[in-house]
């Protein structure tokens, strides 16, 4: 085994020699759509203290891990979750098969398009469109629907596919978090099979590296061919109080750097901030009614209030989407 | 970002070139403890396929996904599971904090050593062990008592740390896989916060590629300080039809390779083995009483029964500690 060793060990030396170069390269050039100013700042002198041999603030490659919030953080979540939308375009896909929907809450209400009396079903009628619109098929099925799903639908508001409704100055950051070693994972409130399809193609990050809610799956065999079946249950809710949990369970590691936009990403932060050492926790702050939207305390959707509070106090950082990003889309 | 993209793109090729003379080499050297046979046969010929570009079989980095079984797979779990001795050495320790244990089953069992009463306490007797002695405290206490435990205690039939008590002939296998662009994890049915302190260490595998069962813990800020606090409940159960349900959460792709030892491994085994394209699943077969121990069908700790009857139809490998294993154990 010594030979092998010697000669992996000269590989990786190698190896990490020219990561060095690509990373020193890319602090010159990285987060190009990201204004000069503390919120830039803030970023590159984190990356710079944690990254840096014989800093105080130096963490190792495997601890370098980094947590995203999706709605609202790394895509646009208004007038309403894209999961949302999904979900009432399934509801209309699968009415012809449940006349009964015609006259029964939620669905009637989204089959006459009374968003009012919808948000009135609450939490309940949320689960009852979820168990009839994301269950009951194996997760392969499932995916293939969300895949089907996404490369179609359009948001409405701006008329493009919602997937190029990405932030651009996140997906630098991403990459540059990446290019420093870092790790970056999604830890989202939405589906975590809803999410899984596409991540990786849109923002670099793999299946394994998605936590975000989920319903109860059972493994079953059927006529011979084993599957993994979606049931209408609840499992997890990764969202608040969830976030730190579904960090613990998928992760195992405490994340040094969090980056959320609403009060859901609250513990996150707070989790993340709270650790020994450097720590960076930002909120991104929807204040672009021009670009995109406005809006934060009194939201439906992505709702900011104490985090907005408490951030001077918990040493978040404040992204101006107005301020900070000098694009906010990528070009198409 | 062009030239970035451009200067990122030579250090891959490069490393890229590196890596396969590193695989190259490894191939080779591989597995030395392996006798020459069929087990070791199916391993390589395994991986050249999948690697092989342009071979049929071949299986792009992302996907290659090796899970393993730990308790019987990797490491010894004779006379009881590793995991059952920390239990029943933190019952001994807490006794003094709990003078009804001394009248109060299953705890009454553990302190008289009368392992008959403690197995018939059943799951039920369990649980109430891992209550008392996994839970109530934050997830950093347990781990930092686990690390403390395993780094002392001592096998009483090996007179040999834990951690010295694994297969060697695994221990090549998981790195000539991940010589070859696998990533290697544990599924196991113990405790996923009992075995991410030491994995990393022992087996290469670092925290977020473990997979185990849990109880819940939440998320509480004591004394402002924010904390995830392990309760009493069980969680989630990683055996049996619940670990291809674990893969699909943590993993969130299907296994090609997958590696087990008793009738629990059963369910992931199939779920790998009968997705589409090569696939490899392999049993380590307890035969070996002189070395280690020799059991099957009949042992109350890591029971293989259906496993053996229908290895043949499924397409699975026996491997014979016996005969297939050069050396067990590490040296020292």
């Amino acid at each position: 085994m010594r030979h092998r060793s010697v000669f992996i060990t000269a590989s990786v030396v190698i190896c990490s020699a020219i990561s060095v170069s690509v990373a020193a390269f890319a602090q010159d050039a990285a987060l190009p759509s990201w204004q000069d100013g503390a919120s830039k700042q803030a970023i590159v002198d984190f990356v710079t203290d944690v990254t840096s041999e014989g800093s105080a603030d130096f963490v190792p490659v495997p601890e370098r891990v980094a947590t995203f919030d999706n709605d609202g953080t790394l895509w646009v979540e208004q007038p309403m979750y894209t999961q949302l939308a999904f979900a009432i375009d399934r509801v209309h896909q699968l009415a012809p098969q449940h006349p009964e929907w015609q006259t029964t809450q939620p669905f009637q209400s989204i089959l006459e398009n009374d968003m009012e009396t919808l948000s009135a079903s609450g939490e309940q009628g949320l689960m009852e469109i979820v168990a009839a619109t994301h269950a009951g098929m194996s997760t392969d099925a499932f995916a293939e629907i969300v895949t089907r799903w996404i490369s179609t639908a359009k948001d409405p508001h701006f008329d493009k596919a919602y997937t190029s409704l990405v932030y651009e100055p996140m997906l630098e950051l991403m990459d540059y978090l990446r290019a420093n070693g870092f790790k970056t994972y999604i830890v989202s409130g939405g589906g975590i099979e809803f999410m899984r399809p596409w991540t990786e193609k849109v923002y670099g990050i793999p299946p394994e590296q998605v936590v975000g809610s989920s319903i109860v799956s059972e493994y079953k065999v059927i006529d011979g061919v084993p599957s993994l079946e979606r049931t209408g249950k609840i499992g997890f809710i990764d969202d608040k109080d969830g976030k730190p949990v579904g960090i613990l369970s998928h992760i195992g590691r405490r994340p040094i750097a969090a980056f959320g936009n609403s009060d859901g990403d609250y513990q996150m932060l707070q989790w993340t901030t709270n650790g020994a050492g450097k720590r960076l926790g930002m909120i991104v702050h929807h204040d672009d009614g021009v670009r995109e939207y406005a809006y934060d305390r009194d939201s439906h959707f992505g709702r900011l209030d104490k985090g907005l509070d408490d951030a001077e106090s918990q040493g978040w950082h404040i992204i101006s989407m107005k301020n900070d990003w000098m694009t906010v889309f990528p070009q198409e």
